[in-house]
């Protein structure tokens, strides 16, 4: 037998996850495939939804009131509910939680969980921000993959103050998951995806509503392809956006001042310069072929 | 034996491709696999690269000098160099065709072509200008396909002076190639692509562009999707853009509008808008799936 082959100790024997959909799903298939926990508890807000995660082997309970949990030993807990929401179930989790554990959470905005906890946490409790960047088109735990974490990144978002070797048992989680773990401030990583994920939903979006239904028929794949993220979730979308408004509101700025700079070259008809520019954007795009690893 | 399987007549029984590339080249294999012509001459720069033309079977014979035509009786011309050579292709060959033929081309812009066409046709030559919406990211005849055109789009646009009875010869052409033809004025066509390609083109490259390399390990597919299209080729698309130029600048006025719209949404906190703009963009989006034939 390879050394490879020997288990892998429990990292967190029992994890809670908070909002049981694609990725709280994602979470504990992964968490339990992996052997990085042994129990999952579900929390969310429809016991007949968590009855059928249960039936498919997703949770091992499912809790719609959290005064349920204060009879559990609970390790981890992984919020997966909206970003706007997340401050508020770590505050509310904070009053039901007895036992140490740690908190972290797999929103796309980072700062605001921060800044928006009314209070500190109790000592028994940490909060430690995550980040995987993976996702799906489709909705709900019924769609969720053990291997969705696999060769993507996890983005984790200690603040100043938080304990070292909490921040280094959140990575370990993610890497137990399969991802590649990358520690970032709040700051830094909010305009990092301002940049890599947000500004890209709106160039999408606008797009789509600059290409109406009479001009269809005459687009192609290069169209298909650069639009196809517009179809995300208004609502989902509305929040991020909002949650990292400041971020995002200078990326589009950085971006309209690139489109501004093209825009003028063709319009002066400065042929080198035009081509100097799809040069550097095709040179920037080649790298991404390059660096990035298969998904 | 089905009354579908009886052959069709040849529409054009020697077909001249001026410009041996991918389209070149695909439009020959498809013309000659369709039987819409019996012979397939081709003219280039480099006779060693036709000389493999020929031997691929792709033309029946290459020549590099256009005065080796008037030995040959030309019943189309599909020009399929860049964009910004069209119109000087056309008044060169239009000093070597001796006998009567029609015209056409495989260009992303059309209005262009006419205005630089430095004299009137001579009366045995009609240019009717077309526009397959269809491509890929490989180059040269030895990536070419019989089945580029089928079921995409192929615009034909001819001016208010072309005859009828070449304008219905050339969409019969392309129809018999597998496209789906559409007639438009050269202006409307312009206008269109400038939406519906140009544009996304230079999202896609600005957006390149407004993500370093450093970031690339925190992007996902969605910034893969939407910046696809940057890597094209710098030379053609400078072509392109400035062929296009006055339809393309104000392309992106109308993109960089939509953008501050949803920026000054964002920056304001305007939540509800936020949410319609979003809802609006992700519902064209769909249209988009719903109204599409397979590709």
């Amino acid at each position: 037998m390879s050394t490879n082959s020997s288990p892998q100790s429990v990292l967190f024997p029992t994890i809670l996850i908070h909002g049981v959909g694609l990725l709280g799903g994602s979470v504990a298939r992964a968490a339990r495939k992996s052997g990085a926990c042994n129990r999952v508890i579900g929390v969310g807000r429809k016991q007949d939804k968590l009855d059928q995660a249960q039936a498919l082997g997703i949770i091992d309970v499912g809790y719609t009131e959290l005064a349920d949990l204060q009879q559990e030993s609970i390790d981890l807990v992984v919020i997966c509910t909206p970003v706007d929401r997340i401050a508020w179930d770590v505050d509310d989790l904070a009053e039901h939680l007895t036992k140490p554990a740690i908190i972290t959470d797999v929103g796309s905005t980072k700062q605001n969980v921060l800044d928006m906890l009314s209070t500190e946490l109790p000592p028994h409790l940490v909060f430690v921000g995550s980040h995987p960047l993976a996702g799906s088109e489709k909705q709900g735990f019924e769609n969720s993959l053990a291997d969705l974490f696999e060769d993507r990144v996890t983005v984790v978002t200690p603040s100043e103050s938080t304990p070292e070797p909490a921040i280094q048992l959140v990575e370990q989680f993610w890497a137990r998951l399969g991802s590649r773990v990358a520690r970032m401030t709040p700051h830094d990583h909010d305009e990092a995806v301002a940049r890599t994920s947000h500004l890209p939903h709106l160039a999408a979006s606008a797009l789509a509503l600059c290409v109406g239904e009479k001009l269809h028929h005459l687009t192609g794949s290069g169209f298909r392809d650069t639009t196809r993220i517009a179809a995300g979730d208004p609502g989902i979308w509305t929040a991020i956006l909002q949650e990292n408004r400041k971020a995002v509101v200078s990326s589009i700025d950085e971006f309209t001042s690139a489109l501004t700079i093209i825009r003028d070259l063709i319009a002066s008809a400065d042929r080198e310069n035009i081509e100097q520019f799809l040069t550097q954007a095709q040179h920037s795009r080649n790298k991404l072929n390059e660096t990035r690893q298969p998904e």
